[in-house]
């Protein structure tokens, strides 16, 4: 196979697979820009009939915003072929196709004159409509709506779905692709899953990528089936929180999140399917596969586990004692928020602003407690955000080697994950991914601030923002909006840093390489 | 020479020339405190002088504190000789003798009652005693004292002497030992400065220290000369102010710091002094033997200017134009916090609580500027704390070859510092050093958070204390006293972290493992 794989044969094989007919162009972004429009148009297509059929207010936008998309999308689709597979060739695909969704995805909420409320100019519905658009298919969960009742059920389901886009993406990039482009670290991920170990991506992807989606689609479903089940959430409201539960999104079209069922088990489904959908799907694909060892051998997982018990222990401890809490008070807040948070889902269970969800109001340890979840995430290859348990494991493994090094000069210590040891390499790639993430959170809290932002909302927000959380600290906590709390300039940054958090930084950096090359090459000939 | 080093004979040699007559126990560790303590009781007798001379209120404290300090260091001292010189050895000998000056530098304050105003018992004095001597001794800065009357003059001059012994401690540490264990990636500095390469200390050290402490009074001297010939500052002012300029300290006699005079030559002067005292010791050396080139010649020199120079002009700018203070006065509050901050001094030019230098009050961006500044520090061989600017460098070289490796995976590209690339163990243990810094302040951070101070007096207090800065942001500015700012609990979480950020975190990790080594040792015969 392998043979086969490096073989002139095989490749051309392969290249006839990946590219089609030889008469499109061949351009790797736009091609991939071109599909997921498609689907972004199709999605608009289904929630424009269910518009149709329940408020029937934003129905024309939702259709305009298919058909915009469904045009361009298949004029790209058709006249491009895959091109370069190269890594710098794929992270500019998927940094365009993140922008090319985020601004075609705003169409729908600024036709419908989502932010057209009193005071707000056509510029600023723009940057909301742009801003709604980039948490949704980011998979954030911040949000500028300050009256949820204003929009069609139609156009909050499109809402909804497209963090459940965002998701789906994020996850076969987080397993299938970024994996074997050799950054962040994360090919370690590359030497457990099974897939091809060139630098080259191969068909073989699509397969994988088909079955996570299948296994993406039954949690959605079976999260919805449970919502359904018991007491309080429509069937409405079981789609359009299943969606964003599986792709630990957030995003609710109610005002109060999840706190507006005020119910125990809507929140015990909700907190298993956010736990679930914040699992490495590796790991998810292996179990239904009858490996449900899998779990329990995965070390990155104990330690996710790990954290979150020891995180909700000292919120709910912390709520109990120093904020006077009742204890069951407590230990629902605590637990709901933790797994809320450190799974970068960011729904919130505040049933109004003094509620003990609102965490805002919670003693500074708690907040603290938050704010490290924030930088945190969940595990590699999962819908969440930050910086992944793994990569930050292996940080400590060194930490610990960097004191033990001091101790014993001249032994050779290696970083160990798994039980097997980490390659120098990896480690050092690891460690600037990380100085890379220190380094953006310092430019955004300055920008930030600078825009007048006080320090602890800048710093909650610009945290919050690039983990994919969703709600932040200070002003801009889980019961706030975010276009009260943020002046315009401050709401287009922020912007920027979901789409940087949502792709792992990389993409975003290297998505002008390619057309400043292209750009190079054409004033050369 | 590096066979004579490595052969028996030279081994031999230096043996009896580091550790004296045999007949004496052979403990590192214990025979550099002695000689700590000897150093800090003449000190303390000194001042018992001063304070016999002037206000005679706290001369018996002074003297008590010089005989205990001298008759425990003489007895040390006398009792054991220098022993093994392996890395782990050191590190843990300069750890204790850190704590032990803290300690035992705490005896005057204690015997003179500095800190027995009303309602304040036995064990808060014992604490404010030795977080002013940490303070002290780590050249930090942050102060417990509210009546800054109370205090003898000579006793006031001890706690200036006491940054100035800190200081001086540092730079020898700095230049002739740290950069030879081969920890933190100051093996940078190795590289250029003369001296012995082998990984055990030399004889030559004492000779490279005492060249550094002849400059160290040199520029004490200086700025003293300088503080008195402007108007102002008496002889007293001058000597007390440039002993704590020099060691970029920070303590000063008056509540009001250097803002006491309201006076823009004093300021010019301490400006200058403290920018002497951050800049690297060897630099200094090179330019008194003719070479000054060797300023220019110096990267981190080069960065440390541009940091300054462009932290005080974005900070200029907020005040004139969010904060709208006058140009002038903007300018002068900017760049003497600014060179104060950047230099981990920490001495305030704020006339009083409202005034344009108190930086609590600047806006947000300001305040950013300066928590960077607080993490920052100047260069690697001087006075100051923080990260330093030679290990920012170095690491910000690391996140840019981290993006051009996604572009070019198949490069190989070398971290570059002053025109030689850097080694990739150096790199490692470069960010093994930042991500131990990350995670103390993270810590830190939850810990005060759970002691219940707000969230932005926390990060704030706990980068400016580990950076060895002084004054920090929210409850704990310029102008406001650590003991009305923090508990009991609090103060003594950071007496641990002046410490910590004073010793670059390694030495305080290990200064348990050689006594416990020892136990274990016994236990087992």
């Amino acid at each position: 196979m392998k043979g086969f794989w490096h073989s002139r044969a095989g490749q051309a094989r392969r290249a006839t697979m990946l590219q089609g007919p030889s008469n499109r162009r061949p351009n790797t972004a736009l091609h991939v820009m071109g599909l997921a429009l498609i689907f972004v148009a199709l999605g608009m297509a289904v929630c424009a009939l269910i518009e149709l059929l329940s408020s029937n207010r934003d129905s024309v936008a939702l259709v305009l915003g298919a058909i915009v998309c469904g045009g361009f999308g298949t004029m790209l689709w058709l006249r491009t072929r895959a091109g370069s597979t190269r890594a710098r060739d794929v992270f500019a695909a998927v940094g365009w196709t993140w922008v090319t969704m985020t601004l075609f995805g705003a169409i729908p909420y600024l036709a419908a004159g989502t932010f057209a409320t009193a005071g707000v100019g056509f510029f600023e519905q723009l940057v909301n409509s742009v801003f709604e658009s980039a948490s949704g298919y980011s998979t954030t969960g911040s949000s500028t709506l300050v009256d949820f009742e204003r929009p069609g059920r139609g156009l909050m389901m499109y809402r909804q779905l497209s963090q459940w886009y965002g998701g789906m993406g994020i996850v076969v990039l987080a397993v299938t692709v970024l994996p074997y482009l050799g950054v962040g670290g994360l090919d370690l991920v590359a030497a457990e899953a099974p897939g091809p170990t060139s630098d080259r991506l191969a068909p073989r992807v699509s397969e994988t990528a088909r079955r996570l989606w299948i296994l993406y689609v039954l949690l959605t479903v079976a999260v919805a089936v449970l919502l359904f089940a018991v007491p309080g959430p429509t069937l409405y409201d079981s789609v359009a929180h299943a969606l964003t539960t599986a792709s630990t999104g957030g995003f609710s079209p109610y005002q109060t999140s999840i706190g507006y069922y005020d119910s125990v088990l809507v929140e015990l489904v909700v907190i298993a399917g956010m736990l679930y959908g914040a699992i490495n799907f590796t790991l998810h694909w292996r179990a239904a596969g009858g490996d449900f060892a899998a779990y329990r051998r995965d070390s990155e997982l104990r330690s996710f586990v790990v954290l979150i018990l020891a995180a909700a222990t000292s919120v709910i401890a912390t709520l109990w004692i120093c904020d006077s809490w009742g204890s069951i008070e407590a230990f629902r807040a605590g637990l709901f928020n933790v797994v809320s948070l450190g799974t970068s889902t960011g729904f919130g269970n505040a049933t109004d602003a003094n509620s003990v969800g609102n965490f805002v109001l919670w003693a500074p340890a708690a907040q603290f407690v938050i704010l490290f979840l924030f930088v945190v995430g969940a595990s590699s290859g999962s819908t969440s955000g930050g910086i992944k348990v793994m990569r930050l494991r292996i940080l400590v493994g060194h930490v610990i080697r960097s004191v033990r090094r001091v101790q014993q000069p001249r032994a050779v210590i290696a970083v160990k994950h798994g039980g097997t040891a980490v390659s120098e390499d990896v480690v050092s790639r690891l460690a600037g991914f990380f100085l890379i993430y220190v380094l953006l959170i310092c430019f955004g809290v300055f920008a930030l601030a600078a825009l007048g932002v006080d320090l602890e909302t800048s710093i909650g927000t610009i945290v919050s923002t690039l983990g994919n959380m969703g709600p932040a600290l200070g002003e801009a906590g889980p019961t706030a909006s975010f276009a009260e709390a943020f002046g315009v300039p401050a709401r287009l940054l922020l912007v920027v840093f979901m789409l940087i958090g949502r792709l792992e930084i990389f993409p975003m950096l290297l998505m002008f390489a390619a057309p400043y090359r292209a750009l190079r090459q054409k004033m050369s000939v």
